[in-house]
């Protein structure tokens, strides 16, 4: 049985998300998780669960990561953090894999610096996956793990990226293209012009450039750009949805009728909601690292922990990590030969 | 009395859109329009309106740029085109200022080409209005006039923004603020640390870094970037804002009494699209060229134009390149002192 190491302490709403979200996971899936946090308090909620005989252990961290900690301190200061525990056990093989809905950065610093990197791989890289207006999903890669890469770096982003999409979305060969400001080759910037070039010589289904609003619409599966582009993009897309259910908010309470109208179609709404909803498709994974990391938003749901643990362990289970390394080290030797 | 030059035949809705457009704009405001574009269609549409009187000339030009024209081919091939002639028109003193709905390269190419660039100036930047949850206008420079800029680039940018900004929104001391992928100084990449480091010893208003989910909540007045991430953000707003309104539309006619809810909260909602329509703010001027050129979205309809128009003409008004010349000439002798 695959076993996923949860920080319990990570998220916004932390550890009750957490303990939840763990407990419909060895509930549902074919997975054990261990709790890595403070012990009484995650055993406390704990025990608001019907959990006896469910495949769930509990470590103990006595440390914990805040939001407003940098990367660097925390990882340098916080030894003991529930992130830090986590991470060994998957060092240490105790565990598969790990899962933090935590501060995003020092959850990358951490299990960069205590799993280290996949041989084959420069840097590891986070891959975010968004609802497209088809219902599928598409892939950005990197979204913040990387600033200043290079462009061979965007071609193994693309690589791992790929691999990803076909063991977690079932696609035989996903198709994988390049964000940039313009369909044609010659548009973008210098990094993406080289990127494209390394990215057509490469055995992938690499459809070329798409612009910012391809996006959502659902037509490529894996889009691949340096982090800083990546992370502007999934932040951007985060404050328009943030905006514009804002507004409509206030659109649907400004008269009677309006609020009477929203009463009426709150189930679409719902629905709505849902769907523009990311953690329904369980966190961003952190690719080339050694070992699995699974990083949620910092405000998952029970549902949206359940669904990052059944990620984490689809990745185990479909050994991305030896597939990366192959795959990597065949490119790395067609660019030689 | 300020004199526009419209490219009539630029848009998705031209030149319908853009004649009912002057018709508004002569007739509202202080301003005259030249309309340039293939003269007897132009004078057909015109024919239309009430416009006996209104201070509305016709210009002839015998070529039309389409959107799918590449930005170089358009500038060379089409020496005819309402773009150049509306461009020529500025730089021969027959008008203040152009507006055009058209293919976005080709406008930013040839306006750079004919009208040339500001002495202070090194590269014109496109300036796109958004609306904030504050009600309020949020300025990103650049959002695609440049790729791979230099850090003094991004302060010429930051110093342009801030004075279109004061001359049409009428803030005395706009919020500026620099794109990155996290609110501490060291997160970022190169350009962003070094840019940075330039606009903290300039005298702008400058308040750090923002994150991409700051551009809607009105906390700062002008995002300045390099417009190759511009363009990008750009891009992805208008694809969340198509992907999530797609959504609600369907959501909103899934059932009997979503529909009903939905008639209910028509107005509602009226008023909400009105408050995410990017075309309410007039258009994106391209600061830094000899002249004033305003380009609005493919989509714009007669209001977009007439507002497009207003923009210009208050550019004009307010001698925003006077400033921009005398403002950049300080800012490079402090740098040298």
């Amino acid at each position: 049985m695959i076993t996923i190491a949860l920080d319990a302490m990570g998220g916004d709403n932390a550890p009750r998300a957490e303990v939840e979200g763990a407990v419909l996971a060895a509930r549902e899936l074919d997975v054990r998780v261990v709790l890595v946090g403070i012990e009484a308090t995650v055993r406390q909620e704990l025990a608001r669960h019907r959990a006896k005989g469910l495949p769930i252990d509990v470590a103990n961290a006595t440390e914990v990561i805040a939001m407003t900690d940098s990367p660097s301190q925390a990882f340098r200061r916080k030894k003991d953090s529930s992130v830090h525990v986590a991470a060994r056990l998957v060092r240490e093989g105790k565990a598969d894999g790990l899962v933090s809905a935590g501060n995003t950065g020092a959850v990358m610093t951490t299990v960069r610096f205590i799993l280290g990197t996949l041989a084959a791989v420069d840097r590891p890289a986070l891959a975010a996956p968004f609802p497209t207006s088809k219902g599928t999903v598409t892939v950005i890669i990197d979204v913040g793990a990387n600033v200043d890469s290079k462009p061979e770096q965007i071609e193994q982003f693309a690589v791992m990226g790929e691999i990803y999409y076909r063991a977690i979305f079932g696609t035989k060969r996903p198709r994988v293209a390049l964000l940039s400001i313009g369909e044609e080759e010659m548009k973008g910037n210098e990094l993406t012009r080289e990127a494209a070039n390394l990215l057509k010589q490469t055995t992938l289904n690499f459809t070329g450039n798409v612009e910012g609003r391809d996006v959502f619409n659902g037509d490529v599966d894996v889009i691949v750009c340096d982090g800083f582009i990546g992370n502007v993009a999934l932040k951007i897309s985060e404050g328009v949805v943030l905006h514009i259910t804002g507004l409509l908010k206030t659109a649907l309470t400004s008269s009677l009728s309006a609020k009477a109208g929203y009463v009426l179609a709150r189930k679409a709404f719902k629905d709505f909601r849902k769907k523009i909803d990311y953690s329904e498709y369980g966190g961003a994974p952190l690719l080339g690292v050694r070992g699995t990391a699974v990083i949620g938003h910092g405000s998952s749901n029970p549902n949206a922990i359940k669904n990052a643990i059944r990620v984490a362990a689809e990745l185990c289970r479909s050994k991305v990590n030896e597939k990366i390394d192959r795959e990597l080290a065949a490119v790395a030797l067609a660019a030689k030969g």
